[in-house]
């Protein structure tokens, strides 16, 4: 399959699972071997949020990480805290409610904090965790606005601490390839992207419905990925952005969030991209098409197997676990007491909020936004 | 190749050829087979304007019709005459210049006269095919602007002649499946549309790139089929359109002409569609996004062979000559003395034009267009 088909897409990645996928040796875009840390210490990861990306993603991958364990959780649910104490053999003093959080500053086993919890908590939550004393992982979207993100930045910077946002797609092979092929023109300049996610969701109830958890639709959930996508395959940020909200066919579903967005973003060299994201419908692509050639990612946005080809034939790289290479990737890096690469932190987390923001203005205004200012 | 690649478009068709592909019964879009012609009889069909269409493509293709013939030419260049009056047997009785063009009434040989011309010359011929009492067949765009298409119907039905437009894909097989799948619902309802075709122009001189000849850029010459395609998969009639213009990267070749556009419908039923076409970018896909699952073609639009896939797995069918089978399948209905289906006709090419202007209205404004009207 190439397009996650409707129905609801996380249900079809729950049963996906982490199981027995190979971790292949750490490389950037480029190919460039990462350096490797000391063996043996890896680093205590608490999860803050125990929702379905924390139960079927990031806790299955957690056991096969290398440089980082799965050593504490923060949950509001006792039912949850007694369930995952069980399954991952997590001791009751890593074990925290929303309101003992902060204690973890004086926890020695927990080196990370992982903040999985809606998008409108990530500002807090961040903050409070970098004042107690821990590098940070934060989900995608960063934040719902600019300020929060730079609030986030600020608090980690202060703390002395690293932030590093869920971008689980800059460690894996069909991504980093597509990178390659575009930022370094393997098929000439790029002139076209079209870059599109989108999936039927289901419960109404959920959070994601929520203007005031998610901060919007589709844009803010999966949107992001095709805004990632237009952006690391050119490697340029955009200069200016049209977009256009489709219409509410259930507009008691949609009463508080978007359906369907498009929008164009065009960018320095003169390329331009044209996206859709939706709640409504299934779509997942990336596709470049350039001077001499094209190349596509389809899937190229969900926890995978993605699938690649380009004008010359298939894209052939290792099936990987996504949040597993993302976890050690940057807990290597925190190891080594090196600085996270730009592309994954704070300030690449901010551009993604800014463009977010930019595409709903445009949406709402019906005008053209210069991002050059 | 499941996308055209960049280069020159044409010159890549141009090397496709019409040679040895089987032409099956014809059926409609849903598999029920049309009525079968006398055996025998063919009618013989002019060409007017012997461009790159009509030498590569259409010739061609005449050599493999069953219910029709190449019979005669119309052309400018006398040494064009020589070669085509050779090359496929045409008596010099049979051959026009512009200025001889009306003669032809009297000629028995010819019963459709099929205008290859530059846009903007579709209405002249046209109207005069009709006037010496010929059926027409029209390239598309049937013209530039709906008036001329309200001239051309009129003429041909003042006639009593029919007038066909050259929708080729509306007797090719994976087309007639896309339109199944999308009009009988069969993954439920259509959520959205994503229809695209575009390619890097070659040669800047040739009337493509000229506004007064064109009537405007890679929206009149294959912006059209995305337009076709987001309508015949959805069966639905557009209610709304918004559009942007890309830039342009290379002012001096797109001076007259624009070089990417982007649009956006909405159908009646809920359903949207997004789609770019350029001058600049090799993109050709129409994938549609149902309730529940999806199908695509890829290549979608080009003389073939197009690809297709489902949610549930490839499409699978039959590789024609989409220019015999069009010609046979109008001259099928001719020689029954029956009337076309409304959807190849003069009536159709005049949704599409329509379709156009209100793109081009909607991309100059800034606002969406209602189409209700």
């Amino acid at each position: 399959m190439t397009q996650l088909s409707t129905f609801s897409r996380r249900q079809f990645l729950a049963g996906v699972g982490a199981s027995a996928l190979t971790l292949p040796s750490l490389t950037d875009a480029f190919g460039n071997p990462l350096p490797t840390a000391q063996p043996g210490r890896k680093l205590g990861i608490a999860l803050v949020g125990l929702g379905s990306y924390s139960k079927n993603q990031l806790a299955p991958a957690l056991q096969q990480t290398k440089n980082c364990r799965l050593a504490g959780i923060v949950t509001g649910t006792p039912a949850k805290a007694e369930e995952w104490m069980k399954k991952y053999d997590i001791p009751k003093a890593n074990v925290y409610d929303y309101k003992t959080f902060d204690r973890i500053a004086d926890n020695k086993d927990i080196d990370v904090v992982y903040v999985v919890l809606p998008n409108s908590m990530h500002r807090e939550y961040v903050v409070r965790a970098a004042q107690a004393g821990k590098h940070v992982i934060c989900e995608k979207p960063m934040a719902i606005m600019p300020q929060e993100c730079q609030e986030m930045i600020d608090a980690c910077k202060k703390a002395n601490k690293q932030l590093a946002v869920g971008y689980r797609l800059h460690y894996e092979p069909f991504t980093q390839e597509a990178m390659r092929l575009g930022q370094q023109k393997v098929f000439g300049p790029i002139k076209f992207v079209e870059s599109s996610d989108g999936f039927r969701i289901g419960d109404p109830g959920q959070w994601r419905m929520k203007k005031a958890l998610a901060g919007g639709g589709p844009l803010m959930d999966v949107g992001i990925y095709a805004v990632q996508g237009a952006r690391y395959v050119t490697g340029e940020e955009p200069i200016s952005v049209t977009a256009q909200f489709g219409p509410k066919t259930e507009p008691q579903k949609f009463k508080d969030v978007e359906e369907t967005l498009f929008w164009q973003f065009q960018f320095p060299s003169g390329a331009v991209s044209n996206s859709t994201t939706s709640y409504t419908a299934g779509v997942e692509r990336l596709y470049a098409s350039c001077q001499d050639g094209w190349f596509e990612l389809s899937p190229a946005f969900g926890y995978g197997p993605l699938k690649g080809r380009t004008s010359k034939g298939p894209i052939e790289k290792p099936i990987v676990n996504h949040q597993a290479m993302h976890m050690d990737g940057v807990c290597e890096v925190l190891l080594q007491n090196k600085t996270l690469p730009d592309h994954i932190t704070g300030a690449e987390g901010m551009r993604d909020v800014k463009l977010l923001q930019a595409i709903y203005q445009a949406a709402e205004t019906g005008r053209k936004i210069d991002l050059k200012a």
